[in-house]
């Protein structure tokens, strides 16, 4: 599918047919999900593709019984384990280097990434590095703190989750983004560590009719939109 | 552009050419950004599209002068107003609703949401409120504080930034989200609100030879990808 025609198409769809998705749609918008720009390539999004009828289940009621998420064929739960730097950013270190860019990688990786990304218990003293710097000329100011790591993890799995939706578009079928849910329970269900963050629920199916609550509705352009 | 072409087509590009980019480009990019799913539909996020040069050359400083932003034709910076929240459910109310929703989006955008996008002042309580609840039944977690709000605001406009980097892909041009940024003057430049958090700094032009880093790296799709 056109990729403009993908984005209209994509609509919040609240209730499905019982028409089951194909596998391959699934594993098609899961790797395109996996194909998004994220933070210094640190990848740590999780998609975690709910199949076990039981755990769809609980995962319903998580969803709060949500019509979204009780008539949908699949579930996909997209969280982020900030600590997965570790592993993904030794992997880069490990893996070939483009040409002429050898030591360039080795001082991002090595050193600055683990600095941000790591030492959390200096974030005060890391705070007020940066920002006494950012006085004198610019100076990035996140992430230094566990929160900020946060921020930028879920905003990376979000760039994700928006490459999976169109995919799904982009295939005939539909999807919900869901945030109305227990994170708690998700994490239970799905065993998540403390430091994990849900960041969506996205259920997959057919739209019926009136599957989509109405018209699509934004609000002016000039409240969003601005040249400078 | 068939929509997985674009996918694939679209890399982080640290150096441009000198083609211009079209503004009818940069407009098709930016409504289709805007047709991003986003929380409640409240539309807390704001497109900066820089193009005064002055303003231009004081933002390739605030990126810490990086090539993505230096060679770059056109530069848009996206920042999350979360108290947006306000006029633009307020405008939902004002319209026509989808046919028998009336009572639940009255409901919804009336009572629910300025509850919990506003009275920050309450965090606490509502923390206990809903964590109480929570013991006993599926309970929404967030966002009920500010650090809470944020982290959704800056999620919905991850997802428009997405559509904004896959729409100039699908029109021939390249585009580089940045993160290292110095968030104080990219603020100050933009006169933006305290409130305000800058999401990311996307680059837009055509990618020379080399303007791509090196082939595209992932980890193995296990450490992602789970089926439950």
């Amino acid at each position: 599918m056109e990729f403009f025609e993908a984005v209209q198409k994509r609509r919040s769809v609240r209730k499905y047919s019982d028409k089951p998705v194909p596998e391959q749609v699934m594993n098609k918008a899961l790797d395109a999900a996996l194909l998004a720009p994220n933070s210094s390539n640190a990848q740590t999004w999780q998609f975690h593709w709910v199949r076990t009828p039981a755990l769809k289940k609980k995962m319903v009621d998580a969803c709060l019984g949500q019509g979204a998420a009780a008539t949908a064929q699949e579930l996909l739960v997209v969280s982020i384990k900030p600590n997965l730097w570790k592993k993904t950013t030794q992997e880069i270190l490990n893996s070939k280097q483009p040409e002429g860019l050898e030591k360039q990688m080795q001082q991002y990786y090595g050193k600055l990434i683990p600095f941000m990304y790591g030492m959390q218990i200096l974030a005060p003293l890391k705070w007020i590095i940066f920002n006494g710097m950012g006085l004198f000329k610019a100076t990035p100011r996140k992430p230094w703190s566990l929160r900020d790591r946060t921020e930028t993890c879920v905003k990376s799995a979000a760039l994700g989750c928006e490459n999976f939706m169109l995919a799904i578009a982009a295939q005939g079928f539909d999807t919900c983004p869901m945030e109305g849910f227990d994170e708690s329970r998700v994490k239970s269900i799905l065993n998540l560590g403390w430091g994990d963050t849900v960041v969506m629920v996205i259920s997959v199916g057919e739209r019926v009719d009136r599957g989509v609550w109405g018209p699509r509705h934004r609000g002016p352009r000039d409240w969003f939109v601005f040249e400078v």
